[in-house]
């Protein structure tokens, strides 16, 4: 069985606890948007493809609620989490939908397949990135999880994988919530994708002996100039790719790309609680009087992309301005 | 009262466990050579120079205790981690004038008090870098608990704010051991230095955003052509403060400074336990069927190295090569 986010039928939104992986695989159920939203907030569900998906299940159940329209229900959401361009994206196509008398279960149902389809577009799109034996670095879980199925930077060495390509995964930890060691080397554990696990530091490292030979991460917002914001970490393993003149691939279905934002730098960049960095469990990690910063993404600028995977195929940073969904989604 | 990483007295070799802290200030005693390795090993005392001085009273230690020769316990000691090259000259230090019949337990004490003088005058010979108001970030933990007393990194920075100088301190988190935020933090709150822990990846982040001025760290072993080995993940900041041109300084006593290495390539760089990057305390942080690798150093190459700050002041990488300890040690 594929790994699957989220699903939704009459008992509601069913999210797997991604806070929970890999020790743990909870499935929770969500009726009210109310809970969806803080869902979202407390990254029960994360990754920008699939925190869209679970918005838009949210605006379809907020229209069963007494009291909600599709303005205040988009608000409510929308103030979840400011960075991923998706969770927008998966709101309005929704409360478009439902401000007009369509049904919104079924535009989020429509969304959900659009993102899916995307991702597998994606996968046979970048699978020739890797047609060779490659030792590939990838940062945080763009994967299954991330996107609901198949994954965006996953999606590619999945399909290469399964045509036989004898492929090693360095998994990034990716602190403070470590998406890398949890849940994308999780993925990879199902899927028997041979992988390691390292700290964050340690890309670098093995950048710099040789033993990457590309990189490919997901995204949370691309910019019309093709600058990128991902998880907190993405920029510097960027700089030293390039450094070390190693491809860097960013993979990413269209809800990504936000055609009103010119340059990364107005990418809102969210900054998280202390807590993530302070504590681990009931470990404390610094001192109580010890200040702490937490953002949780960074920008990494379009010159340090290689390239990016998209469901129309991979494209250079220069193309992404003219980037558009086709009418008829592609798969 | 400043922190020191150990002292030595009639009941033995004490040293602070640093693997407890911040959490517990716990102080270990131990009275023959063998344990003292196994401090050495298992990390309860770390950083090149203070692993230096616990290997030179280890050597003191074993010339009291029966069956040991100066070359068997310089073998045991020399065996416990290969990279810092602090550890050998310790070793050699107190090897050298118990072969010769001079007293070990003086010879270990001239070694620590030689360390911690040269670690005063990195102080002064560095402060001056930060004249000024700075932002400056360091990476795992070169301050007195590295090093017995005032620091490698941390030295300039403890007398320019004793200087009045307004320094905020970027504390990276250092993982897998989490260095940074448990010492280094530590040792900023003992100095009221303002601070803020962030995770390894946030590094990058804040560099771009123009908030951090210069990058100090202490290191582990330099060649002769100024390649730095120093806890892994050194070398990404350092390409990623030379992308953003700013200054990255490495502070070092001259027992790091290896004139037998020619460059970089051949320092031994230790490869640790799975365990340090599969777990937290009792918590599993990967899936128990993914593989891990867990480098503990990494080498930055003399290129992105602004200069070094030694007890004879702060020369640039070209300099390295004809480095000497003074016949009579500055202090």
């Amino acid at each position: 069985m594929p790994v699957r986010a989220l699903w939704y039928d009459r008992a509601g939104l069913h999210l797997i606890d991604q806070r929970r992986l890999p020790v743990s695989k909870i499935t929770r159920t969500y009726r009210r948007v109310e809970d969806v939203a803080e869902s979202i907030r407390t990254m029960v569900v994360r990754g920008a493809p699939s925190i869209g998906v679970a918005a838009a299940y949210g605006m379809a159940i907020a229209s069963s609620q007494k009291g909600w329209t599709p303005d205040r229900a988009a608000k409510l959401l929308g103030a979840t989490r400011p960075t991923a361009n998706d969770l927008f994206v998966g709101i309005e196509a929704v409360r478009s939908a439902w401000a007009s008398g369509e049904d919104p279960l079924e535009a989020a149902d429509r969304y959900r397949q659009q993102i899916v389809s995307e991702c597998q577009a994606i996968g046979f799109a970048g699978a020739p990135l890797f047609a060779k034996r490659s030792n590939v670095l990838t940062h945080c879980n763009a994967g299954a999880l991330a996107t609901v199925e198949w994954g965006t930077a996953l999606a590619p060495l999945r399909v290469a994988h399964d045509r036989g390509v004898d492929l090693f995964v360095w998994v990034d930890e990716t602190r403070p919530l470590l998406q890398g060691s949890r849940l994308t080397a999780w993925e990879l554990t199902q899927e028997r994708i041979p992988h390691a696990v390292i700290v964050d530091n340690a890309a670098g490292y093995f950048m710099r002996k040789g033993d990457v030979d590309a990189v490919i991460v997901g995204a949370d917002r691309i910019a019309r100039n093709g600058d990128v914001a991902n998880k907190v970490g993405t920029y510097e393993k960027a700089v030293v790719a390039h450094e070390n003149g190693i491809p860097f691939y960013v993979a990413a279905p269209f809800s990504t790309f936000d055609p009103k934002m010119p340059t990364g730098a107005g990418i809102p960049v969210e900054e998280r609680g202390e807590e993530e960095v302070r504590s681990m469990g009931s470990r404390r990690l610094t001192p109580s009087r010890s200040g702490v910063r937490n953002p949780a993404f960074d920008v990494t600028p379009a010159k340090y992309v290689s390239g990016f995977v998209t469901p129309l195929g991979v494209i250079p940073p220069s193309r992404v301005r003219s980037i558009r969904r086709p009418s008829r989604s592609p798969g």
